[in-house]
């Protein structure tokens, strides 16, 4: 029977790595910098380095060691393969294969950063004792992942979960970086909010606080202005929770999970943020699922290395 | 081993009743009255029965059976309770644990109807050959259902796959059934296109076949003006596809399913409605998704005993 898991969540500079016991007890964390020079090509073997020292250097016994879960900032499918991660410089990619390869045919299992994020707030975080939730990560982008089951839904082009690109307005004029137009992410992430407050100021005369700001506005600011009780900053609040608590409740159409959790940057803002994305999410929830719990993510930059080690103890 | 499985779907007059082996060769199907009255107490009783006839008329060996799946018209959350039937006068009840009671524990599963076709569509309908898929039933209202990894996404609520209930529009001022306003149901269900037709011919002079309709107009008359060249009729679709295309986009987004699957009366329209709605689709999905394959339902009624006896085959 195993009794210890590796997490591993890569990043564009920092791979995090956790030791865990398969009760769900973190019992160290480090880092290595990721080192993306030449496609990526270091990257696998100095996990698996790390790995192999951590285990040494603590004396396990390999057959305790139910294996590593890594995650990585790109789609992933089902088999554990990734299409693309350009903050890596990596390409297609047989992640389980090549880092079971270096780890003497241990057993990996590879999934997508926001998606392993999910599944870790799943077992240890705001989704905790749950076995289907939603995750929105709302940060320089929207991120999302997707549990049912227990399980990551990692879609047929490793899209599940892609939430931040979801269309939510079509008539939308800017195009989002991915080159629709319309998506959650011109609307709910921090540069989102940024975008959508400047918008309003240029369109209203309401007296501001955040006008003093000009181009350096930021979500922050904007929730930082409606805790002081800025006009302005209430009805920008007001637009990006009837896009974001919308989107929740057509995603509760969908899947409808047990709790919806909200991470990332943005939601610093706190039970205030929560607050209003709920306001519109029962307004258009349906009514079976009006009354599903909207929390705050818990684990902050841990929820990948928890969700990495946990998709090994299915 | 066991060779054969049982189908049953329970409609509001008519129980569907399926044999099949465990290949998916449907071997035989009945029919049986669903009888309503005394709250439909003896709507459980009566499969039952007709189940226990059918293994003796055959002479099947009870080791050979692997079970009975059931779907019915209301939600079944995960543990195969359901919560409200209103067309069986059923409240909430434990279908798996009286069923299995009336047969003599045998192995029963139960279900959504709608996400018993999805199933049933996966299995042996336009979904073949996948293990994860979307489907979307328009008929006089719009029900769906979600496979994801080969399984039923029943939901916390019994609501996965309600996407009839997306809020699709909320500056919708027509309340929809559920109570919500601006429901996907509203705008893609055969009453739904009568009604945006109804919409548009009031609100346009273009002239119209459909106008000499008044108020009969419906879903069929829409698409055969299509056929035709009415102009009007193309505005028309063409609004009921944004709004359908847009949806199945963010649906993509968050189940990244391997197919698409169209069912329902209004979608006898054919490939020219596929066509329609994909176009909204490829605008608004996330890039890895556009391609996502748009397929017309296979199975016609038979996919709800196809789906319900699925269930069985994990």
């Amino acid at each position: 029977m195993g009794k210890y898991v590796f997490g591993i969540d890569v990043g564009g500079t920092t791979i995090k790595c956790g030791l865990f016991q398969t009760d769900g007890t973190l019992l160290e964390k480090w880092e290595i910098p990721t080192r993306t020079e030449n496609s990526g090509e270091a990257i696998l073997p100095d996990i698996a380095e790390s790995v192999k020292a951590k285990i040494s250097e603590r004396g396990l016994n390999k057959d305790e060691i139910v294996g590593v879960g890594i995650d990585v900032p790109g789609p992933v499918n089902e088999k554990g393969e990734l299409s693309v991660a350009v903050n890596l410089n990596w390409g297609y990619k047989d992640i389980v294969g090549e880092l079971s390869g270096h780890l003497d045919g241990m057993k990996v299992k590879a999934a997508n950063d926001a998606n392993a994020a999910a599944l870790g707030e799943m077992w240890a975080g705001g989704g905790k004792g749950t076995k289907s939730l939603v995750m929105v990560t709302l940060g320089t982008g929207v991120g999302g992942g997707i549990i049912v089951d227990g399980k990551i839904v990692a879609g047929a082009h490793g899209a599940g979960g892609e939430i931040g690109h979801a269309c939510v307005d079509p008539e939308e004029e800017t195009q989002c970086n991915c080159g629709n137009h319309g998506c959650l992410e011109q609307m709910a992430s921090a540069t989102g909010i940024a975008r959508l407050a400047k918008k309003y100021l240029a369109s209203h005369d309401t007296p501001s606080s955040l006008r003093s700001r000009g181009d350096s506005i930021s979500a922050k600011a904007v929730f930082d202005a409606l805790k002081e009780g800025d006009q302005a900053a209430a009805e920008i609040v007001e637009e990006f929770s009837e896009y974001l608590g919308n989107a929740l409740a057509i995603f509760s159409s969908v899947v409808d999970p047990e709790v919806f959790v909200i991470g990332g940057g943005v939601s610093k803002a706190g039970q205030i943020l929560i607050d209003g994305v709920r306001k519109y999410y029962q307004r258009d929830a349906f009514v079976s699922c009006k009354d599903t719990p909207i929390v705050l993510a818990d684990l902050g930059n841990d929820a990948g290395i928890y969700g990495a080690a946990r998709m090994l103890l299915d």
